[in-house]
Formats: structure tokens, C-alpha cells, sequence
């Protein structure tokens, strides 16, 4: 019997593998295991190429001899689509450009430049606009990146969602520093840069009305020049990671996917603030899989973990900077936290976002 | 008496020019008058660089010694938000691949990388993104250029517009080649790649249902290998702009405005398709007005004209190249068309895009 025609829009056709989700969902957009759905299934199909598939935070480009001092170039985008625009501690305005220079120095690359795409919804405040303009000029002054080229496109009152901002950016990685998940070794330390979940929570504290002891602040910072001072204490940095969206439980089971090692991590040693785990505990959310946006996570060798952390604690994003836990040549692609109890239990992979239009 | 309060939005100040319309209208995305009042009162004044603010489709980044072979880096980013998503002669994925790479090669760069974020509306088909993104993976690859990063967020249902993509382009501008309005003098040519209006009466004739003679095709076409034709005939081409929202009227506007001089063009050398004409006509449209998606504006030293016109005769996007008119030292700021029966008309900057949704 001949197979059924496959679904068909507009005479194109589903891949067979997502043919049982057939239409685009929230979770879709949550950096967890349906975004891989697309990624693996659509983008990378399509796009393929060997700067995309590192699947790094940003590109980095083989192209020989295209910087005078040996260097590479770094090449990231994000979009951005928050809700509400303005939250504690930050806006979309804010994120735009933390966003993109922290992917950017991710690769260890120091950022040089930004774009910045705007779609404007119909009926938008000109004041609304301005004002997170200027914010976010003031973010850039502080990450000392640039924003030189732009966009800016309208769409009808209701097709639209107020303001969403994509940038671009780009970095030179300097010759020398070469980060990535095949760096990885077990044994190697896991290290966060400080408290867990504060973006996440302060988008839901004022999405949901919710009123906490104290106010939870958005963490949204530039990273680049925490890690140029990490890459001072330590050049050989195997990898680095900023957890966004799907939080760190997502990025440790991406590098423990990427690297083919595992991962285990002391539930301890998990930095959250006292009010942003108390949110999390009346909200049923876990912290390792809220969304951060000024903290990342650095594998490096064992023995200059201290000397990195050290480095980290004396720069102002990386004050709270500890031990999380190190990777391991058990249980390849499989993150595990050893309890304060002393049992053990497996960090999944998110499946979507606990929190829709969380950056 | 004190003045009256500014009107505020969220703490913030509507801009004392922009007062009087205090929010976001179609016409602030049509690329012409009303888009350059958002640039000027409000991107420029908080952005403000030496490289912003040289306005160019790109923007080339003037950092001394970091490129290995004297060039320099261009940067560019478009966001794209065309209805209907899919139309006579391309989709949304090949103008967000188009349109960088286009940007880029106004600039004189040779396109290398682009990035591509994906912002999608809850319950939109993966058959049709799936599809979308197949088309943008064609178009670059004839346009010669990588996809190497990208990103995707999901909006709800109803607060978004099915998709949206905003591409950005980094691309090597060969030493020695200084595009820009600096480099515009009297006497020099202006010639234009083929015919106008096509991509704007293509996205009109499905939007309105308009059924002409003949179907009328998007030009949507990747210029670089057209750019690197004219730059080996001629290195020392002086401006390139590819006349887009606004059309060839905006563009040319911008250019004298921007070089301080006047521009003169001959109504009878102005092509237009028959099909795109008669279109035209019955809609009331300028031709000089409407989009185009794969056209370019060039001035040239007017005793290279020739050279140049036979350069792009031979490249397949450039076969009706075409002699459109000069630049003048009179009425600096201003372009007039010298009409069919010998009168003359001032062909003014256009307010906001005839037709929005376009790119």
C-alpha cells in the first residue's frame, strides 16, 4: 500500500520526524528539546555547513588568514522578544546587547560591533521606543561595543507584539584561545559565575503580580570582560557557556552531549539568593532550569580552577564565582546531581521553557 | 509660565520633534521620510558613532590593521516582514538572504557569512517554515554565502505575524575600494541595473488580487557578483545603493542629499516592464516610488559610464543597464526629472512606503 501524501502547506512538506507536532508551539522557542527539533530537523538540514554545526553561542569563522594578527572572527545574532518590555533590574533593551556580547565572548572573543534590528508594532509609544533606545545605548556603552548598522521595520497594530530587537554582533577571538566542547576532559571543574534563576524570576515575579520579601532584579550584564580576565588567569579555558534560556540544566546537557562525557554537579554548591529560591520553591520551579542572562558557566582543567575562580571573584560579575561540580568519563551526555542527601539523581534536558518570552 | 509636561510612557519622553505624532505609525517603517525622522531624533542621537553615521547600507568598520590583507570589515543587518510570506518570484527567505547580501555589496564587500533569526508565531505550519527556510538555503547558495548562525524565538498566537526573519552580513571590502556619498562629484553618471518597480508590483498584484496580462515577478536577485563586475571594470566606482523601500525616488534623494549636490534624471530612460507600467497606472503608483529587491543605483565617473554599462550588460542582473542621469552642482539636496515633453519636475522624497509589509 502506498504511504499517505505527507501534510502540505503552501506545497511544501513537514519532515517526517516532527510530522506528530505538525504546527509551530511555545516551547518551540524555549532553547530546550523542541528547539533542537527544529534545529536538528529543519536548520541544520538546510543551512548545514561546519561553522554551524559547532552549535556554538556564536560562529566561529575558518576563514585562513582573514585577520591580520591571526585571530578569528566571532559572529552571533539574537532575537529578542520579551515580555513586559521593562522588568526589574532591566529591559528588552538591555538584553539586546548583553545578549549578543555575551555570545560573543562565549568563544572568548572580544566584541567589536552590534547591529540592531527593530520591529515596531503599529500604535508603539514613540516614548516607549525612545526610552529603551536609550537604555540600551547605555548597555552598549558599558559592554564597550559599538552599535553601527540597523533596521528598522512596522507592522499592522495586532500582527505585532509592541517591540522585538534582533542583533548581531561580531568579536575577535585572539589567536591562541581555542574554546569548545572538544577541549573538554574529565575531570575538568565546572564552575558558575554566581546565583542561579534571577532573570527568570524577575520576569515572573512582575508577569504574575507576584510581590516577594525583597525585589528580584533581571542578572542582564556584559560577560566579555569577566572572561578576557578569566582568559587572563587561564588562556587554555576549555569551554564557556552563558545559560539563557532552558538555564543551566539545558547547557550542561548540551556540553555533556557535545563533549561525549559526563557531567556530575553537588546540589550545594548550587549558588540561588534566598528570594529567588524561595519564588522558585512557592512557583514549583527548578532553579537550574530557569533563564540567567549575566552569568555563565566555565569547564576548565582541574588544577587552574582555583586560580580562574580567583580571577573571577575579583571582577564585579563574578563576585559570587564557585565550584559547581566536574566532568566525568561515566555516563557520556548525562548530567547528575549528587543530593545534599547523598543520593543522585539525572539532570534532564528541559523540554521546552518553564517561562515563555523569557530574553 | 512652565511648559507643559512631556508626554510620558513609562518614565519616558517622547523626543520634542516627534511630539506631535507620539506613536508608531505604518509609515515610520517605509523607509523614507518618516523613517528617517525615527533616525535622526532617535537612533542616531543615542547610538551616534563615526560609523553609524555615515548611513550607508552597511556599515564598514574603520579599525586599523584587522583585516591580514588591508581591507575592511562591512557589517549589515535587515529585518524582514513581508505579507504574504511566499509571492511571485521568491519568499521571505530570499529577500532576508537578498537583502544582506545586497547591503553588503553596496558597500563594495564581497559577502562572506550571514546569521539568521527566526521569530515565529505560535501555530504557524512547520511544513511552511520548513519550506521558507529551503528557499533561503538556495538563495544563499547562489549568492555565494554561509549561513553560520542563528537563533529562534516563538511568540503567542495573535502577537505575531507567522514569521519574521532578520538576517545580518559581515562581508570584505577590498582594500582600495571607498564607496560613498563623499565621493560623488558634478558631471558623474547615475545608472541603474534593469528595470524598477517590479518586486513592489509583484507583492501588490497578490495582496489586491490583481490579475495583469502577464504575471509580475519579484526581481529579488543577489548583486554581489554584479558589484564585483562593475568594481573590476571600474575601481574607482564613486557610490552604490540598492533602491529598495522608498525606491529609486528615496535613494536618490538620500544621495544628493548626502553628497551636498543636485541630481538630474531623464523620465524617457527610466525602465519599467510593460506589465509593471500598465500596473502601475491603474494604481496610481510612481514607479520611482516602488520597491525593488534585486536593482542597484551606481554613480560613476561619467567618461567610465560606458565601460561600466558594458560590464553589467554582460552579467545576468544587469542585462537592461541603463543610463538614468547626472550629477549636478545646481539645486544641491534636490533631484529633478526632465520630463518626455521637455518640462521639468522636482521627484520628492516619498513620506512613508506606498505599500507597507514590502520586505
Amino acid at each position: 500500500m502506498a504511504e499517505p501524501p505527507p501534510p502540505d502547506v503552501a506545497g511544501f512538506a513537514c519532515p517526517a520526524p516532527l510530522r506528530d507536532r505538525p504546527q509551530i508551539v511555545m516551547g518551540h522557542g524555549g532553547g530546550g528539546a523542541l528547539s533542537q527539533d527544529l534545529l536538528e530537523h529543519i536548520f541544520l538540514p538546510a543551512f548545514g555547513n561546519p561553522v554551524l554545526d559547532q552549535r556554538g553561542d556564536s560562529a566561529v569563522l575558518d576563514v585562513a588568514g582573514l585577520l591580520a594578527d591571526g585571530g578569528r572572527l566571532a559572529f552571533s545574532t539574537d532575537a529578542h522578544v520579551v515580555q513586559p518590555l521593562i522588568f526589574p533590574g532591566g529591559s528588552i533593551g538591555e538584553l539586546a546587547v548583553n545578549g549578543t556580547v555575551n555570545d560573543l565572548a562565549m568563544s572568548g572573543a572580544r566584541p567589536l560591533s552590534l547591529s540592531a534590528a527593530f520591529i515596531l508594532e503599529e500604535g508603539l509609544a514613540i516614548a516607549e521606543l525612545a526610552g529603551i533606545v536609550s537604555r540600551m545605548a547605555a548597555a552598549a556603552e558599558r559592554a564597550g561595543v559599538s552599535i553601527v548598522t540597523g533596521d528598522t521595520k512596522v507592522v499592522e497594530r495586532g500582527r505585532g507584539d509592541g517591540l522585538s530587537i534582533t542583533t548581531a554582533g561580531i568579536g575577535v577571538v585572539p589567536a591562541g584561545v581555542e574554546l569548545g566542547p572538544r577541549q573538554v576532559q574529565p575531570g575538568d571543574a565546572v564552575i558558575v559565575s554566581g546565583t542561579l534563576a534571577d532573570h527568570g524570576m524577575a520576569i515572573m515575579s512582575v508577569r504574575e503580580g507576584l510581590a516577594f520579601e525583597a525585589a528580584i532584579e533581571s542578572d542582564t550584564a556584559p560577560l566579555a570582560g569577566l572572561v578576557a580576565a578569566m582568559l587572563a588567569a587561564c588562556p587554555w579555558l576549555r569551554l564557556l557557556r552563558d545559560p539563557t534560556r532552558g538555564g543551566v540544566a539545558t547547557s550542561l546537557n548540551e556540553i555533556a552531549a557535545a563533549a561525549g562525557l559526563g557531567i556530575e554537579i553537588e546540589e550545594p554548591a548550587i549558588p540561588v539568593s534566598p528570594v529567588v529560591a524561595s519564588g522558585c520553591e512557592i512557583l514549583g520551579l527548578d532553579p537550574l532550569q530557569v533563564a540567567n542572562e549575566g552569568k555563565l558557566l566555565a569547564i576548565v582543567p582541574a588544577d587552574e580552577a582555583q586560580a580562574v575562580l580567583a580571577a573571577m571573584r575579583a571582577h564585579e560579575h563574578g563576585r559570587q564565582a564557585t565550584l559547581l561540580g566536574r566532568v566525568v568519563a561515566e555516563h557520556p551526555g548525562i548530567v547528575v546531581m549528587r543530593t545534599a542527601l547523598g543520593g543522585s539523581r539525572v539532570v534532564p534536558m528541559p523540554i521546552g521553557e518553564q517561562l515563555p518570552r523569557i530574553c
